[in-house]
């Protein structure tokens, strides 16, 4: 895609969420586990900022958010296999805004602390909900408001990370 | 202050913005300059708090929000002073935030990393704005547009840390 | 103290050790709590530093300790007295080896994380020891070997921070 | 490898060191250079330690140590390929060690920051040893010290992170 092909529509945001996050013993991971969630977390999201460079760079504008998680600042245990990944995502997350930041693209990475109150967590972990209590899961809503921000920032007052959690969680 | 004398106009969000970033080499600092950066930026934030809480807990809803500054997070050479102040608030706020936010106090911390576009810096320094190019400075506006998107997020999504930059700062 | 008044056993290493971890509520401190917190941690190890660095400075060599807790990393609810005051030590340390590392000073900080099996704590909670298991505790030697390794480092490999802690700790 | 091949010898000591640092732009780099990256630094130690394990969980002694760099820590720009793989190592050694800690394995992550005064880089920069001074680069023998040192440490006092850098090094 270029912006030639589409000057009705430049490129403005690009949100990276892929990702999925399975623990596991470290011993019972193998190659194909450690490299599949490398993939899907941290490969998919260095293509996806490079695509969206390329439109990007020539305007000397646009947003490139990414989605952490808490796994993205440590490895706890059994959480070895995301939190490489995370991890990788992050620091890339950051080269990029080194690199990009003073051609005017916003690079931005946002860490999710908690359950997601979505269709994919209530269907795996149907008793979180209740055990949580009220707003005790993030809104999709309330995590998208946050996109949204960093979305509106201008260049004099960019952030780079930000964490977002339930009132209730844990840290 | 408490609610009974206010009852027109209860207490949303208290925001500390205290304190002042001197350098000084570390033998040319003594416990008077110590203590004092310590009692403007972490004391003062601490009492600031303590009232702000007096008030919000027993309606279980209201918002904090300190100011802190990249020697919130680690200490260079000449900055030793500033860095132990806000170093001092930023435990504060995490230990604040963990132990009120489920009580309904959401507690959060800003790293304001670059120089602010204000007339303190613009008169002390007043060559850094053209050294810094186009907006690459802080604009007041921008970072308090950051203090109202914190003020607004749901209880199911706050944040507790976020920085905030110029696009060309070095970081 | 001078190099002259000792010219037969100049000053090699500095260890600073003090403080003490009390938890409270937030709003059970006051400011005579975290300002004695704060000289105690902060404030002395300053002061020590500086009379080590007047000594140590003028023949360009010398090492000077700190000790940590996990409390320097971060703010745990009802440790904010602790946290606010050892992580303005941390950042102070820090500082300090940035600035004196070039001229010779190795300036380092030990993060101590688990409880330590000397007579104080063994009194205060008698309990822990068992409740710990074998090795469960920190041994006031192991800990010395690491401040003796860190006395030995050669200037080309120095180490700023390094964490101690027994191998059932969790963290 | 298993015990029962060398009951002479049993393993106690793994040392992961591979890897190595090439700056490129975000934008030139490929699929090819970021996996190639992460399957020398991360996945290979994964392997290793994994191998490690079998051999020093049935003793329920051992000691794995991996080689880390400050890229492990943040990516600056031009070093995103070597930070994500960076990264997600010491993800894995976290993990790792606090999994395995309590199983009497210890796991630790040393960071070299600075150049190392060996073959490869006296090769690749051979102005470097000059321009960094007397004892600017990390003597290969100091490393190996630390080493050296978190191999005997005892289980009631284990380092699982320390960074090592020569005194002149900028930090």
């Amino acid at each position: 895609m270029s912006e030639a092909d589409r000057p009705d529509a430049p490129l403005e945001v690009a949100v990276f969420n892929a990702g999925g996050n399975w623990p596991r013993p470290f011993r019972d991971m193998d190659g194909e586990f450690l490299e599949g969630m490398w993939r899907v977390n941290a490969l998919a999201g260095f293509f996806f900022a490079k695509a969206a460079l390329d439109v990007m760079l020539p305007r000397q504008r646009g947003v490139i958010l990414f989605t952490g998680a808490s796994g993205s600042l440590r490895g706890k245990a059994m959480f070895g296999g995301f939190a490489q990944a995370k991890a990788a995502l992050r620091a890339l997350a950051q080269s990029a805004s080194r690199e990009f930041g003073p051609q005017g693209i916003h690079v931005a990475h946002v860490v999710i602390d908690g359950g997601i109150d979505g269709d994919r967590l209530n269907a795996f972990l149907p008793g979180m909900k209740d055990e949580k209590g009220p707003d005790g899961m993030l809104d999709p809503d309330g995590i998208a408001e946050n996109y949204w921000t960093l979305f509106q920032q201008p260049r004099s007052a960019w952030t780079h990370e930000l964490d977002v959690r339930p009132w209730v969680e844990t840290w």
